[in-house]
This record gives C-alpha cells, sequence and structure tokens, in this order.
C-alpha cells in the first residue's frame, strides 16, 4: 500500500502544528510527521553571522527538491534520510533521521503549497486558515515564553519578514488546498473527519 | 439514527449546489437536500410589484427560524412540511413537500451560516469559496441562457444587491465553516474525503 501523503500549511501561529500533532498522536507508529523546516538550505560555505540575516520566511531558503524527491521515494516504499536542521547555528547538522515508508505520511510547513512539484505530491491539501492577529499574538506568547527572545525582536522580525513573505507567498498558495481550516487546529469535526479518511486509507 | 445534516454554503455562483448534487447523487435514497431558498419568506400581503423588488439576498427575506425548527424535528425523527417557492410570483407557493428524516440531510444555500441558531444545527459546516469574478461569470450565463434575462439586468442586479449582501453577511459567514473548500465543487478529493464521513455516518 502507497503512503497516504497529507500536506498541512498555514501560516505562522496558524494552528497547523497543533493539527498535524493531534492526528499524528490519533494514529501512533502508523504516521510520519515531516517537517519542511528541517529542509532549510544548508549554508556550510556561509559565516555565522550572514547566516543570522538570511530571511527564512522566503521559499528560496529550502531545499524543497530534496523534500519532493524524498517524498517520491518514500512514496515508491524506500526508506529516506531526512536532514536535520539545527537552529542554534542556522544551519544543516551532520545528522539525519531515518524515515521509513509508513501508511500516513504528515508534512507540515507554512510553504509547502507554493511549490508545484512539492504540492503534487499530497493527496490531500490542508490550509490551516487564522488571522493575522491572532497568529502574531501566538507567535510573540512562543517566541518571549519559549524561546526567551524580547518582544522587540519578535516584533521587528514579525514586521520585516513574517507578515511580508506570508503575504507574498503562504496566503497565495491557499487556493491550492482541497481544504481551508479556519479557526486553527482545535476543531473537532475537522479532526473527525481528517481521521475517517486515513482510517479508510488504513484499512 | 439521528440524521447526519451538512450545511453546504458559500456565494452564488460558488459551486454549492454542484457539490450538493454530486453528493446526494452518490447517496440517492439515504439523502433529502433541503434549500434555505425554499424558506423565502410568504409575501401574501404584499403587491406583486412591491414583491419583485425586494432584497432576496438579505438575511431578512428567509424564514430561517421556520427551517431551523424543522431542522429540529427532523433530528428527532420526524417528517416535516416543507415549504415550496414560487419564483414566478415571489411568493410562498400553496404546496409543501413532506420531508421524512432520512440517514443525512444536505442543506444548500447562501445565507445558511450566518444566522447562529441554524448554523448550530449542522454537524459540518461546508463554505464553497469561489472567487468573485467567476462567479458573476457563472451567473451571467445562467441568467442569460437557462433564465431569458438581458445582460443588464443581471449586471444590475448583481451590482444593487448581490454583491452588496455576498460582502455584508455571506463572505462573512466563512468563518464559522469547518471547511472551506475552494474552487468550486468539482474537487475530487473534497468529494471523497466527505463520501468517506457520510459513509461511515451510515455504517
Amino acid at each position: 500500500m502507497a503512503s497516504l501523503i497529507i500536506g498541512i500549511a498555514g501560516g505562522s501561529g496558524s494552528g497547523k502544528s497543533t493539527l498535524t500533532k493531534r492526528l499524528s498522536d490519533i494514529f501512533g507508529d502508523e504516521v510520519t510527521v515531516i517537517n519542511h523546516d528541517d529542509y532549510y538550505k544548508a549554508q556550510d560555505d556561509m559565516p555565522f553571522e550572514e547566516r543570522c540575516k538570511q530571511n527564512y520566511d522566503h521559499p528560496d531558503a529550502f531545499d524543497t527538491a530534496l523534500l519532493t524527491e524524498h517524498l517520491k521515494q518514500l512514496k515508491a516504499g524506500k526508506p529516506v534520510e531526512c536532514p536535520v536542521y539545527d537552529y542554534t547555528v542556522h544551519n544543516r547538522s551532520h545528522e539525519t533521521r531515518t524515515v521509513v515508508p509508513t501508511s500516513v505520511i504528515l508534512v507540515d510547513g507554512i510553504l509547502i503549497l507554493e511549490n508545484p512539484e512539492l504540492r503534487s505530491m499530497f493527496d490531500i491539501k490542508l490550509y490551516v486558515d487564522t488571522d493575522a492577529d491572532v497568529r502574531v499574538l501566538r507567535r510573540i506568547k512562543r517566541d518571549t515564553k519559549e524561546r526567551g527572545r524580547s518582544l522587540d525582536s519578535v516584533i521587528d522580525q514579525y514586521l520585516t519578514t513574517v507578515k511580508p513573505m506570508h503575504e507574498a507567498f503562504v496566503e497565495p498558495s491557499k487556493k491550492y488546498a482541497d481544504f481551508i481550516i479556519p479557526v486553527g487546529g482545535r476543531n473537532p469535526v475537522v479532526l473527525e473527519v481528517i481521521e475517517n479518511k486515513i482510517r479508510n486509507h488504513l484499512k
């Protein structure tokens, strides 16, 4: 049985990772989660200061061709070596993670519907659509509380890259979704309908 | 088994009736379709000329309380007498249609997610979201070819009531949907996922 590949997109703070986690919790070992973020490009030749200044919300920051190739291999029943990104140094780490072709593969990322080749790999395309004010408030909470960043730096990054890239690339990719999900990842009807679809695939 | 009630909303020309028809074709006798349009208010006391000038795209044009009450009765296993609207005289006809509580009830209408009591009746809320330019072109085709109206009158009605009511009442109701469906009613993934959910209910 070929893997069912579900793409879960949405802006930063939209709740897409909540939805991804809930689905993966339900199905346990039958599901693998792959994050587009782990496919940030390797930047070995770039000094650390330069790497800090890159725009990580632009499609060019990702090695999307590699992710697409990996999904093709998984679909064909072959295991792949997923890159692992090291955020502390803004670079790909030397580790990889072996991913075997489970029945269901969830691919999570803000820009996974933007690239035509990548989005053609998904059997179901979801976009979690949450108002921008709610998204920015979640991002502020997360980055100040969990990542120890200052409020000013979070606001500055939001206005200089997150927001313009969202409007240029993330938001327009919404129309490629099969289903747009308003109000984030906690809607029980959404969870149940997608769960049903996955259960039918597993049968 | 209580009926599964699915609300299918979306602007004029969005493709919501196509989606409704496809789902109802799949499940045949197990599905009943109810149109909010049949619940346009009775206007027996109003002269025909006045009835022609009413704004049929405003929430007040509908007897939504009656539709809500009917869905409650159907959910409780009781048959109802659905009104039948007569478009030729812009008034409720003297006929009714007996609707029995089938396993699945599809409720179709541009404004079915706008009213809080009505939308609380739906087990699943869908909104078919299609670009305004595509929607107006479909409306022009339908009204000039199938309903024999002049292009000017279609454009005039669109600009004076359809568009402003859409922006005031239909579009804002989108956020109450569980799933927003872009690109109209012909997406096979959407059909399959909703079909799966209905089949699980029927089991």
